[in-house]
């Protein structure tokens, strides 16, 4: 439950504004991570759940209430400036580039948490709000890169709304996003952690890190 | 004495910039942090007494020096700008959006405000500056948030002003969100606890957190 | 010597954007914290006097040095931009307003400075760079606070130089803020610290932050 | 190999914000800083191998990962942008105030990686972003610094772009001003250690940050 501020942020459409997004983020995660984790994000607890993180049961509960979250703060939003509660986008956001967009910026957003969480968890919620407010401005579709948030926005005729037929490709190349990212940097830091740590220390650190291969 | 300088920046009309006023609050957070607790705000200082870190004679001398210091800061910004001293704001701000603005506004800075101080209290001057900068952004009254910044408001006639009649319900909005958001974190945190200490320090723990139950 | 690079930011008159000087000092204080303490200022250097952290042949010295590289920043910066290396500024500034504004830039960065070394010495340089951006707004005269600074800016004809014979007040101004919040903090300070040695002031913080269990 | 992505924030055309650079800087450096060192810049691993922390052969691989890196950059923005991947620059960026800004950022730049990675490790992903967003404002050149990037910006006909025969200059100026900031500093820093640490253990310092005498 604790994630129902961020869409407010995140998925609100007047205010997509990108440094408030990264403070906001900021100080929502310093604020849960203790409490939940902070994932706010559906890919982020999908890569959790392929690392064996979260259970799969885990995943859907979180994922089920980041949905309703988005959509409790885009309403909370709306009440805010007098609006209808919900109202369908007309935004039209569709085609190769913006999808690919899409993948790079969930991509990196995956690559982030899991880079920093390894060397750095501290500075998590920093590296994440930074990440955030370079994307919005490097990526052409202003990195939506949540697919709650995507729904959400569909709920929102303004500016930063997403017609609901758009929603689906988007989310298909933020999940795409995701799952590459998690196995590239699953690699990438376990090489990393084998040349380091003892040989004892790397079989731990992988079977914590990586999928049972038992399974 | 020390919560003097906050209101310059906070309640200060013709500087409601969200970026300086991040920036500024963190700088005085991290100044006057280990002196006073770094309140500069009545209704931290009345969650603090709810939950008896402050008694409620300090909590009721805290909250007078706050709002003197909005007055000092607001003259002292007068003076800055060849203004004369303090002058009735025409500023209208009013209504259930406006009410359901400030309250969202404080119930997150006191959720921020507790919720960091938990678990990364070394991050608190950073994410509550980050917030501030965020809520600024994503409310539709450009988050008060702080009863003794809007009374002190009401005496400096510009944009960033608010008409003295109109103080009441902002200030009747901030406190209820402020005692809502000490509900449900104190309940949030103290359930987290109890999940991953053991009995005994379960015991201190709410022992610490809570109002006395024997009272 | 480590100095020189300093006013670049501060006193380059065509650059006077706060946030690049505040990440630039949040840069240059990380970087020369260590060698040289990173003052930069001479109202920092004379408080440090002040309180016996240096010698007066020492901030004689630190001073001069911070004048000559002021000056050498603003011409590396008119060589960067194609202008003379030095032209005198016709940029009026003046009056009992800007002055009591530098007043109270100065007495706030030394604030920030004593209050935030006291306490979050590893947070100083971003205490110090998020004061800077926040003074730079909430300020009519934009915040110089600087000795050095004011002097080499009267070199340079932008809009954020200053006509040579208003220096003498501006500089004034500065150091009646310094002083004064030496003063001031050295009071604040000393009085927080004495009621943490004492074992009996110990005693009471700990009755007032629990509960009274005997209540 | 983790170099691919800091181009696209660097050396992309039309992202050239120095915000969303400087955010995008931090969470890389957070991300692949324990991963690869997170030099993203030929300057940077040529200082690196100046002071024997890379082997000559170590540094030609990182600096021909991070120009191959800067191109796959603009060809990923391009595609999201629904561009060609490649087409010359034709903005005109030359002239000895050019080469001077050059010189002077990266000169900064390396300062920066140096004076901080021996007193503030940890600091050093803001310290860098910091220094970037105020580069960028306060030269004249906004601030390239990196050859990759000045490199591949030639393939990226836009506002930040360079015309393919001007980047010689750009280059030159960069190298010359990194080896000097590698010299001085390193001076800067030796002298600094000299005066802290005990006789052996500067005999250590020295060796491990100089290059070998007995070469």
């Amino acid at each position: 439950m604790a994630e129902r501020m961020a869409p407010r942020d995140i998925g609100e459409a007047l205010l997509a504004n990108a440094l408030a997004t990264g403070c906001g983020l900021a100080a929502l995660i310093l604020t849960f991570g203790e409490i939940s984790g902070a994932h706010f994000n559906p890919v982020v607890s999908l890569a959790a759940a392929i690392r064996h993180e979260l259970t799969g049961r885990e995943a859907t509960l979180y994922i089920s209430v980041q949905i309703i979250g988005a959509f409790c703060g885009v309403a909370a939003s709306h009440a805010m400036f007098g609006e209808p509660t919900f109202f369908a986008s007309h935004h039209v956001r569709t085609g190769p580039s913006q999808w690919w967009s899409e993948f790079l910026a969930t991509f990196g957003l995956l690559g982030v948490v899991m880079g920093c969480s390894h060397s750095h968890p501290k500075a998590v919620p920093f590296a994440v709000a930074c990440y955030i407010v370079a994307a919005y401005w490097f990526t052409s579709s202003t990195s939506f890169a949540n697919p709650a948030v995507t729904l959400a926005r569909a709920a929102s005729d303004t500016f930063a709304g997403i017609r609901p037929q758009d929603t689906l490709a988007f989310i298909a190349a933020q999940f795409t996003g995701a799952v590459t990212a998690t196995v590239i940097f699953a690699w990438l830091l376990c090489e990393k952690t084998s040349s380091v740590l003892s040989n004892e220390e790397v079989q731990l650190a992988i079977t914590r890190k990586l999928p049972d291969i038992t399974e």
